[in-house]
């Protein structure tokens, strides 16, 4: 399947090199394909340059945020959350129909650490880029774990831990659903529709203060049932 | 010891029959003591009138938020999060140094289902409560699970899941936390200062949404790391 992975930092480039090994045509997105080929230093997460990357991934293609959507069946949203609505605006001729996976969370570093979210309690991310893009079938996943785990879950316990889904669109729950079992997830739990992405975005303000408890990202939450 | 659960519904009466079962002395606190024993129907969420579990735990007294507090070494805040700053402040003669259980969640009920929080992101009730009475050694913990799970942890998948704390008293923590252990908690998570009630009052939007999705309020978070 053709797939645009939109964002090219940590989370975009697991979720590519995790895509490609499975065999589908993988096309990054980014607002400039020149100047994030032409960046040197580590971004603002400590994420090594895309080029890098690429070179390692020569099957990967980069293209803008248009171009990459344009070609594609599937998209993810791999960029911040700071800069989702305006990826998929700078694309937003090519979106209709298709579905999005949405990785991306509201957090707002501006306040100091530990981040707040931009928005939570009565909306969410998820619901912003819904009502935004209503011709995209968007479903939120993945946001509740860090990029390693995303891809690789098994690499923690064995892979007994949840990952949820939300959106409207049940059909493509079910693609998304089964994507990530490729990708080795188990309990998949699906929490209804995106209005639902409150719950997993807000699950944040717990992520980053067990991330500061921990020491490490390398976790996640299993729901005991 | 002597403890005042202040509260009389579900949590306060899963606390109440615990503590009392693990041999303290055990103060319901309420409003009206005469009113309450008068409730001859189940509140709102459909908890039976407190009369029934007084009758069946003679060893239990009820008394008002500051009678209760006023005999008491340790304090449950047990009631609704839209009460607490409330029935705290009927208690305020009795309150300095004390160390507080705070299980309240900032619900809202009145914007319909699922309930939105009064308080989150940048602010949260267990917050709200350590400045309204500084004097007062707040411990957040316990508001993750609904009332069996908080007492008897085991009867879900044998204990294995996890149960935040934070408050800036490490004592008090260290105290709490010993507290829970007697009650069956193994795997308990100091998240760190009050301010991380935030957290885990953020992650009620989980738990009313798992709520919803499994059917049961029999559920948990493993923290897997």
């Amino acid at each position: 399947m053709k797939v645009a992975v939109l964002g090219t930092g940590m989370v975009g480039q697991a979720l590519a090199g995790k895509l490609a090994e499975l065999g589908h045509a993988v096309t990054m997105g980014t607002r400039d394909p020149k100047a994030t080929l032409a960046r040197t230093a580590p971004d603002g997460m400590g994420t090594a340059p895309l080029k890098g990357f690429l070179d390692a991934h020569p099957q990967v293609k980069l293209a803008t945020f248009a171009d990459a959507a344009a070609g594609a069946e599937l998209l993810v949203n791999a960029t911040s959350g700071r800069g989702a609505l305006e990826a998929l605006q700078l694309a937003k001729e090519h979106l209709a129909g298709k579905v999005l996976i949405d990785i991306s969370n509201p957090l707002d570093f501006s306040k100091g650490m530990p981040p707040t979210l931009t928005v939570c309690n009565t909306d969410s991310l998820g619901e912003q880029l819904q009502r935004a893009f209503p011709a995209l079938k968007v479903v939120k996943t993945l946001n509740t774990v860090n990029a390693h785990l995303m891809v690789n879950p098994t690499a923690l316990a064995g892979g007994a831990h949840t990952m949820f889904v939300c959106g409207d669109d049940a059909a493509a729950k079910q693609q998304v659903t089964g994507l990530l079992q490729r990708f080795g997830w188990t309990d998949v739990l699906d929490l209804g529709g995106i209005a639902n992405a409150r719950a997993t975005e807000m699950y944040l303000a717990t992520w980053v203060r067990l991330y500061g408890t921990l020491k490490t990202p390398m976790f996640s939450i299993k729901v005991v049932r």
